[in-house]
């Protein structure tokens, strides 16, 4: 993985004084327990455990910024966590550090029905915030798999099932109070829904994986439940035809909501795991969102396209239940593909390409996987040109580690080639640092590191991940 | 106007060296002529004009290279130029310097039709992109209402009349090639439609009005030509009842492509600038876009909110040719008001606010104008919350800049404490400097102030715009 190796010096104990402070200005909110450190020390990448030195439990943000000042002055660093969902190593402890785990931050701070927005503590998670907006007819649309923090989302650019339609976190916050490393509080944005005052700092926090600065609080756009919604799912003969449903889909214009892809192995271990009993072979599961007429407009299209494509008819999910157990599903396509090889850890791939490469990129990666010795699925937000390899390796079998690595290093140069990404959602974190730099090159990421020096001097904000030291 | 006088010592020539070297380089496309640096030095800001004390006219990515190169070398201020329709005083040169003129780089580079998107030269124009995309059923949606540059639109943030469906430059840009002070080549993103590759360079330079880099080249994302689309005019009794008509037309999030508002004093100059026959009373102008069968329930959707705001019937443009005819006129109507008074300039306000305060927003500042001295004229982007206050002034007259500069102040204090933005769209170039403070706070300021440090260390690109020396 290309993982720092913790040096030596990490076991050494956090300077007495800043336990001390901490202890004395956080209380039980402060801990040491190897317990802790331990949960804290791990995510849903592959990489081994690297647990914090300590865990403060910010309930306010003067929590935050009493414990940025005391680890900016001690130079330790300051390692914001939220679920610890992320697939890249965000929350890891490298270099040790204080975690600052944001979850008791859960309020929903003001509800602005008429303005389609909502100002949330970072750590309300997306599941919540849809469940105290639903009965005022509003919803929040970004959606990973997990039912991660908004503020991890921001932190990570996070999309989901509906960016196809609704964007990424880029697109949906309007403002921020993010606490900068020596405990100063910055508003980035208010709640117009656009402005053209300044330098986006908004955007520039968004993805910035804790290392400018720790998301406190946003301000949130909302949108209207639509007033008909359909779900559908279509069987395909291969990948490829299914991706190819999705291209003429994007550029016929037809705003689908939703349009998924689970390759078979996908599909087997998701109704496995969800005890469904979908067709065991490529699928698309869409989702059409609009008035009851152009829902019924726009399946039409899209069934059209997919017999063009060789597609199965479509078939429907009609109550709310049944819709509700199928998105589930798809959301838990991560938890289910690991279910595939008991005790395995998964190496999930992330690249992004323009929409007319997608198949290429798609169907070369099928044929570069044939011969992997380990199990592997593909999922993929294909509207978006999106897709994940999921390869559940035995994390302490190193030549399988090396081969799913080499694999993702095919994957994200034959991406690159095609003028496309090698995170179209997760991030650099520790595992893509070099991938970023092939990416943009070294001008963009001197850049990168001029922000960096410039926001955080001390460069004590989640060090190791997104930018070598 | 608070504008910085130009101080004496920028009567002074530009070193012998750097004209020398500039004029090797560049032959004819240097430029010292009074009459090519007055035509630089001015733009639709109220303020006079301050000439630069050379043009260069960039024809490749190599002649902004070199010439950013000299300037950092003799620490003389490089500003861009796209066709110098900025509102806010961007293209001014109050240091002097030399003014980069960027309208020979014009050429479109790709057009990626499978992948709705195409790269341009920055010097390219909105209607020129336009143009050259129509007959391949595809279109740029962010229309200010000059024909800028796209360069120009993306350094300002720009955005217009289709931005309440569409988005702003914000949401086009999928990754530039910017030259920085330094002449080193930065690329930001690559063509995937959604990345989390790193901290948001292509946003951090959107909006960055030509102080952190010179955008030379841009990916920017294309929409397909709707299947079907209408235009109607509603008539109201007052300003409130119209922008109440758009408040609730996006409450219940109807996707409407167009709403824009007019007072009866714009549309009066409207109709003599562009000999129209518009009923003069404020009125809203719609545009719909979907298919058939959905713009026509959008349109009996917004007819009934309208109706129930007192709102006239709709007036239809039905030919291509009526409809164009409309938004031209539109989109001239700032060049209609300054007609309202021959010889005068304007002083143009940007404020936006949540939607649910743009009714009392405008109503205020309706009553706040009704002594003014001057005409004036209200046009708004009222689907964003965003209006313009065109105040037509003789900016000889130091009293009437005054009171129409305290009717600004006001109207931004009044957007502020409604929790919006000075500027929706405008920038903040020479003029906004103050607000931009009062709007994000002294902290906001320093963390752009050290980007602006990072990326352009002594200080060269576009001095006194956005942030003060």
């Amino acid at each position: 993985m290309n993982a720092p190796t913790p040096t030596p010096s990490l076991a050494t104990a956090l300077p007495g004084e800043l336990r001390r402070s901490l202890a004395a200005t956080l209380g039980e909110r402060f801990s040491q327990s190897a317990a802790v450190c331990q949960h804290h020390g791990r995510d849903e990448s592959p990489f081994a455990v690297m647990p914090p030195q300590a865990v403060v439990f910010a309930e306010s943000i003067d929590d935050i910024v009493a414990t940025a000042q005391l680890c900016n002055r001690h130079r330790v660093p300051l390692i914001a966590f939220g679920t610890g969902s992320s697939l890249e190593g965000h929350v890891l402890a490298p270099e040790g550090g204080i975690c600052l785990d944001l979850a008791r931050m859960n309020r929903v701070l003001r509800l602005d029905t008429d303005d389609l927005s909502a100002s949330v503590q970072a750590g309300v998670t997306r599941k919540q915030l849809n469940a105290e907006v639903r009965d005022r007819g509003l919803f929040f649309p970004v959606d990973p798999g997990a039912d991660a923090t908004l503020g991890g989302m921001a932190a990570t650019r996070a999309s989901g099932t509906n960016a196809v339609r609704y964007g990424t976190m880029r697109d949906q916050v309007l403002g921020m109070k993010v606490v900068m490393a020596d405990g100063q509080v910055v508003l980035t944005g208010r709640r117009a829904r656009k402005s053209a005052a300044g330098y986006d700092l908004t955007r520039l926090f968004i993805g910035s994986e804790g290392t400018l600065g720790i998301i406190a609080e946003l301000t949130l756009r909302l949108y209207p439940l639509p007033e008909a919604s359909a779900v559908a799912i279509c069987n395909f003969d291969s990948v490829k035809a299914a991706v190819r449903t999705t291209i003429e889909t994007i550029q016929y214009g037809i705003a689908i909501a939703r349009c998924e892809l689970l390759d078979t192995a996908c599909v087997r271990a998701v109704n496995a795991y969800s005890r469904l009993g979908l067709r065991e072979s490529p699928l698309l599961m869409f989702e059409f969102h609009g008035s009851e007429s152009s829902v019924s407009e726009q399946t039409q299209a899209v069934q059209q396209i997919a017999r063009e494509n060789g597609g199965q008819d479509f078939t429907w999910a009609i109550t709310p239940e049944e819709r509700n157990r199928l998105w589930t599903a798809r959301h838990h396509a991560y938890f289910a593909a690991l279910q595939l090889r008991p005790g395995c850890r998964s190496l999930t791939t992330d690249v992004c390409v323009p929409i007319s490469r997608l198949a290429d990129c798609v169907g070369l990666t099928e044929a570069d996987l044939a011969e992997a010795p380990f199990p592997h699925t593909i999922v993929g937000h294909v509207g978006d040109g999106n897709f994940h390899v999921q390869m559940l390796i035995d994390a302490d079998d190193a030549r399988e580690l090396e081969l799913a690595e080499q694999m993702n290093r095919r994957l994200v140069a034959r991406a690159l080639a095609m003028d496309g990404t090698c995170t179209g959602e997760h991030g650099i974190g520790m595992h893509k640092i070099d991938f970023l730099v092939e990416e943009l090159g070294p001008e963009a990421i001197e850049l990168m590191r001029s922000i960096k020096r410039g926001f955080d001097p001390n460069q004590i904000l989640n060090p190791g991940k997104l930018l070598r030291p």
